[in-house]
């Protein structure tokens, strides 16, 4: 049984109280999720640090995932695969699309764009998969 | 002209004062850096977030860059692959180990491997790639 | 200047006499590139052969790459990601449809679906990056 | 029960009789196999095909998988990654030493380095992950 947005963001709130990542969107086996930048968030030279940028690909792709299978919390990330292909502006927000490309029983694939602000060119593109332990 | 330990902290202090990496050694083309675990490196089922292990090795492989090329803040990653592969204990610090396999004058690729406590199995596997500036 | 897919074809004849490759469209950051299965592409149980599959994922992307920048021979690819998703049909040809994500200067990243027949599910996803020389 | 490489020997001339890989050795949880180098495996400028060294690579992984589990055919790749590091040689063989960094029971994961002629560093680098069919 598939899990809304208000369940999936009062789970995160309990059991990741300390991510900002705000869902924004989920179903059909894709997510957006938003991720403030500020001071933490960015590096020398202004722009956002890669690991934001990984966490979120992460938690736009788990969302996507609970949004199918619902709130699973052992499902765990196998793999991640990430390009940077942008500078992302400093004073925008990042948000994350997700797509499953793959919901198999036990392993799921999925692809992640990256966009800072109103840009429409991507500042990064990232796959990953995922474990989902058996169900009982 | 490469860049020792105490330059490297130095430089992390002043540019990523949020980071709570150590940088233990340095050199060789090979880097060993460690991250404490609490609360905020946790997530549910008490094992260590993805997102902490690949801040972790991004750092543990740029610290290696600057051993070799000196503090060139514009170097950024381009590309990062990481597989999870056990269960980190809660209890312990994590710990990068970073090599480089190739160091080009535009294009370095290099390998970590992550550790938890003292058990000799990796728990994480990653390869990056970073882009140097050109130098004027 | 940018490659026709005519170009391209009769660079691929002279250049990779081995490919079994077939360039079925090219343009707008994009290319669709078909390959034939038969014994030579099988495995035991009658799938694919994941080399088969690397193989045009990276054939798909080069020359989406002919298309935009004309026929440059030294562009290489320097990474690969791919993620096998289904079994592809062993009765049925493989299409690979590219689209680049970055066109830089010197670095290009696109990303690749792979399709068996005329099942709209993918059977793989790839995304690679490629070093273009420098034009004099 | 492990194979041998006697036995992988045999396993893949009946079943990949196609292939020009010879494993040289195998155990251990590695394994160290060659590929000629010739016309076939050449591209423009004279150095060897990605796609070559990319089925190497798998193959490599393939075999110590075997080495550990025994001939279990429907074991499959499901994501590799490759960076090409360095240019080969056109006239050497390709050697591939592949080293498994998890053999869980359902999912493998390993790493390969492959090295052009006699070179201590590696032209090319590749992670790949593999699944096990249950056992009956």
């Amino acid at each position: 049984m598939p899990a809304t947005r208000d369940e999936i963001t009062t789970f995160f709130k309990k059991d990741f109280p300390q991510t900002k990542c705000q869902i924004l969107e989920v179903g059909n086996r894709s997510a957006l999720v938003s991720h403030p930048v500020g001071q933490e968030e960015l590096r020398p030279g202004g722009t956002v640090s890669g690991p934001t940028m990984m966490a979120l690909a992460d938690v736009a792709l788990y969302v996507a995932i609970l949004g199918e299978i619902g709130i699973v919390p052992l499902t765990v990330t196998t793999s991640l695969n990430i390009n940077f292909l942008r500078r992302p502006k400093p004073s925008h927000e990042i948000r994350a699309q997700s797509r499953l490309l793959k919901l198999g029983k036990s392993l799921v694939v999925g692809e992640v764009f990256i966009y800072s602000g109103s840009d429409p060119d991507p500042i990064a593109h990232a796959t990953a998969t995922y474990s989902i332990p058996p169900q009982s």
